[in-house]
């Protein structure tokens, strides 16, 4: 029997290492999410913004995610990345992601066309649960409207939650936008709102929330677990400064590149600087002043 | 010897027929595409934002173009749309593109990641023109900011005409802006700028435009093509007008079911109404509406 909520606590974003020739580094990959999971993190959303999925092919995304259970990897704590701008990828990605026993799929609306009306999208993630027709798949919305543009208003979520009881279990809520978050969980109760930053794992908790899918926990998914599991405590507020802080120092850099630049460095691991274009590196000075930003920062990775 | 500017006049962005399942209809479309260039159009755009291509998988659009060549129709003609989020899928479908013998390719950038750089959608581009590798390979760059958001600046075009000349051919500007085609005429002499709209096709050859690739040609390309050829008479203005007043028209209506609906309705062959989600056929009221608002209208279609 398949659980009705697959997710909960922190789950990482995972950032998708290229070799030099902008191939995906399966091994890198690999070896990553096993370190994620060993620090705390609870499940890996593989294929997000952060991973530069929509910088991949279907076929290179496939590949990876076989890669990580073929290494063995729990494909229950797997929340691939399944949504495409083209109805029949989604539909491939998400049912393989079905095939493989993912715990559930994270699911961006379809991005390129804008002004679409709720209609829809709404008809878009229809078709896609239909034509999948798999009982155990469990979508977790992506609403994330500064990069997609498009994204679920509160409207239609309550119209798929009431369509699709069983299958839409959830939210990664990017929007950066705390009073969205909040009308989520206020409107859904039971709904799984995931915050798409640590900045929003406390308040997110104590308005009912599962935890937090977040960029930051690459680096730091042990300090963001140890809030998750202390956020009852008196010490929870202070918890949430320390993350709160390291966040805001990282993302004062372009998030991807600079999270792939403290990776390397730590790591003493060059190879992991590289992304895929449209994606740039850091620049040597901006590289350089962020890693003497972190230095007075304590976090997983540096630990 | 390949053509140095193998685009001229006006060229169809071409809609996508779908079956009541969704899938291509090819035969509709060769039959439509053939129909298109027997009306007068000089090239044919498939898969551009008109022809929801964005919304098909690479492999559908590769099927879809082999049908057209195996039907006959001269891949020269053709400047399939090949810019994806993906750099490997633009890479996979350019390829393919060439291979085919196409005239050109209209490439959008990378559209997912917003706030990216010249510099990134320069890199991306570059990676495309190298790992395609192959001298025939002319591209129109296609600069639609309302739907990809990220567009081709001035800078940045200038850039890639000077690293890849006989690469970087020309531009379909989709801006609606004229001041934006216009700086695009006067800057770079020679580059093939076709405006995106036959809205602006008589001041852009007044300008030294090489024609217009325009939606609005699916169902009205003889008379557009008629203003082309004698854009130098006096009876140019009044072409002009009547083409926009034309296109006005049907631009009240959200554009692509607009279009798909005149060609259900005057070819009475309503399995072309159907879009694929995100997009919504016209409702039975705007149907009926953009209907009667074409009957005191002369066009191609109804002729």
């Amino acid at each position: 029997m398949k659980k009705t909520k697959p997710f909960a606590g922190v789950l990482s974003p995972v950032l998708t290492p290229f070799k030099q020739d902008l191939n995906p580094d399966a091994e890198r990959f690999v070896a990553h999410c096993r370190w994620l999971l060993e620090q705390g993190a609870t499940g890996l959303a593989v294929f997000g913004t952060t991973s530069e999925a929509n910088s991949l092919s279907v076929d290179e995304r496939m590949d990876l995610l076989e890669a990580l259970i073929a290494d063995g990897i729990d494909p229950e704590l797997l929340m691939p990345g399944t949504g495409c701008c083209a109805l029949t990828d989604s539909v491939r990605l998400t049912t393989h992601a079905m095939h493989n026993g993912c715990g559930g799929v994270l699911m961006l609306p379809p991005f390129y066309y804008k002004g679409v009306s709720d209609d829809g999208i709404f008809a878009n993630i229809a078709e896609v649960i239909e034509r999948v027709g798999d009982e155990r798949l469990r979508i977790y919305l992506y609403h994330f409207p500064q990069m997609a543009v498009l994204g679920y208003s509160l409207d239609l979520i309550e119209r798929l939650l009431e369509t699709y009881p069983s299958v839409v279990v959830g939210v990664k809520d990017s929007s950066g936008d705390w009073s969205n978050t909040e009308a989520m969980l206020k409107r859904f109760p039971g709904f799984d709102v995931f915050p798409g930053s640590e900045v929003f794992l406390l308040p997110g908790l104590r308005g009912g929330g599962a935890g937090c899918i977040t960029a930051t926990a690459n680096v730091n998914a042990a300090m963001v677990r140890n809030l998750y599991d202390r956020w009852q405590t008196p010490q929870a507020d202070a918890l949430q400064e320390e993350i709160t802080a390291l966040r805001k120092t990282i993302q004062a850099y372009p998030m991807i590149p600079a999270l792939k630049q403290i990776i390397a460095h730590y790591r003493n691991d060059p190879a992991w600087v590289t992304v895929r274009p449209p994606l740039v590196r850091l620049s040597e000075a901006q590289a350089r002043s962020l890693i003497a930003d972190l230095e007075q920062k304590k976090f997983a990775l540096a630990a």
